[in-house]
């Protein structure tokens, strides 16, 4: 059995890559929750629908997030109502949203629901939330007169464009969150366990905040295999560098290396970076060289091999 | 000022004729909410809507209810969960339904929700939901083993096509509920009471059997006056028939004058049921002929005229 810590979208395709290469079945994916936010009264997961839709291959090829061919009816009519229509939810998104809102308002935990909309969607692989509890990454950053102030994940990232200086980064609720039932576990028995290309920061570093998590990787250290986002000294897309940098992290996949030192014996580097591969190691974290560019899923496929390769 | 008593599409389409003879901001319309019901998690006051989107200008002229060019792709994508996607609701529509759903989650009454959506759509009447509190109508009808089921009023109509056979009516909460803000205010201060052409037992019933609003019609009958929705022993639309012979009500417009005899002064009866005149005064109705039949707002702004005329 192999394990991915996932975020959002460089890791759905990693993920689609490695579906390509071992049987779906034979893959959990423990996801990140903690930029579900609210958006007119519905609970979004956007890396948890990512890695779903993708896997679907139902993910718009252009954008990477939300769904292929997505029209926006419901939203652009929201705003007759004053509604915050920043945040695009697609009308076919929405049903997604409704779906796992009215589920939650039963009763049914996040894990249930998950899983219940992967198999909507025929995806095979199995799909963690990363606890059943809510977490919510808090940005913090520079205000207009001096003051700090705190933005949720999506605010920060698609309200204010990533513009405003990050001063540091939490997870609220982290602390006392219990992993989602079969985390641990899966964890603790996978042959292989794989971080996705994912923003260490705010992607994997919530999944490492809930408690045990990080213990049982560092217990597992020489089967953990990361795959670096940062390629030739900038994230693939997305904003790590900006978080990297307000957390004191150098902004190359030898800082990568270092982040996740104690839990991570290998991480597979770009060709780009093959000059950092010393680096990489003076960390204590084996490197190995491999096209990481997921231009297509056969590239995927192939990195996800490689990543596989490199802890056999 | 004026006050009318409104179900759904009939109603909506009388108001907009009154509007047309009147000052809108002269009127009030006391609106029907015992068909709200929740669908995917979100509130549905179907009354309410036909009246704001009839008065906007902007329902479907052919269907009469919902919004004109609707789309229906968020109902769509939800049958991928499972979900009952009967109850045809538009992405358009569906705007309302999250704005109203998320705002009574925030603790705003229905009167005040309400209230908001008709000024986003421009409605410069006053719309006062019946009560505040939740009311459900509940349809009685055979089960297939002769045991008697409930059904929500929406399950019968629209699920079940109305083809159950009705045993008895009832209007669940009702008893306990208050009077939405301004109701019994509004009744007690109208120059002119209007019933509007709406199902008399499952439209206008439920408004009726809100404490208070039966005694202060009683004590104002002169000043009320009655359209039938009955013309020529059918209902202009939808099933006011099956449900009014259910209670043992006759299918015309003497059957709506007896059922009204105690609130109401004076009953506007299609030129077509003339002959039934004689019936209706035998009710103690007084009974003023008229071209009821709405083909368009123009003939519903004379109806509306003829009906203020018949107690000025």
């Amino acid at each position: 059995m192999l394990v991915a810590l996932a975020g959002g979208v460089g890791a759905a395709r990693f993920l689609r890559g490695l579906v390509g290469v071992v049987p779906p079945e034979d893959v959990t994916a423990i996801v990140n929750t903690a930029d579900d936010d609210t958006f007119h009264g519905l609970h979004v997961s956007p890396d948890i629908d990512s890695v779903v839709y993708t896997l679907a291959g139902a993910s718009d090829p252009v954008r990477g997030w939300g769904l292929e061919g997505e029209s926006y009816t419901v939203l652009d009519s929201l705003e007759r109502y004053g509604a915050e229509t920043w945040f695009r939810l697609g009308d076919r998104d929405l049903a997604t949203h409704l779906y796992r809102t009215e589920r939650l308002r039963e009763g049914a935990t996040i894990s249930t629901v998950t899983a219940e909309i992967a198999a909507a969607w025929g995806v095979r692989s199995r799909l963690l939330p990363m606890t059943d509890q809510s977490v919510s990454t808090r940005i913090e950053v520079e205000g207009s007169g001096g003051r700090p102030i705190e933005l949720r994940m999506q605010e920060w990232f698609v309200r204010e464009r990533c513009e405003p200086t990050v001063l540091n980064v939490g997870f609220d609720g982290a602390d006392v969150a219990v992993a989602a039932p079969g985390v641990l576990e899966a964890l603790e028995s996978a042959e292989t366990i794989l971080i996705c290309p994912s923003n260490p920061v705010i992607s994997i570093g919530p999944i490492l905040a809930i408690p045990g998590v990080r213990e049982v990787l560092a217990s597992r250290r020489r089967r953990v295999v990361g795959v670096s986002p940062i390629v030739g000294g900038a994230p693939v897309r997305g904003p790590a560098d900006r978080l990297m940098r307000a957390l004191g992290i150098e902004v190359t996949c030898a800082g990568v290396a270092r982040t996740y030192s104690e839990i991570c014996g290998t991480l597979v580097i770009d060709a780009v970076d093959e000059a950092l591969a010393p680096r990489v190691e003076a960390a204590g974290v084996r490197a190995v060289v491999a096209d990481t560019l997921m231009r297509s899923p056969e590239v995927a496929a192939g990195l996800a091999r490689n990543a596989l390769e490199a802890v056999a």
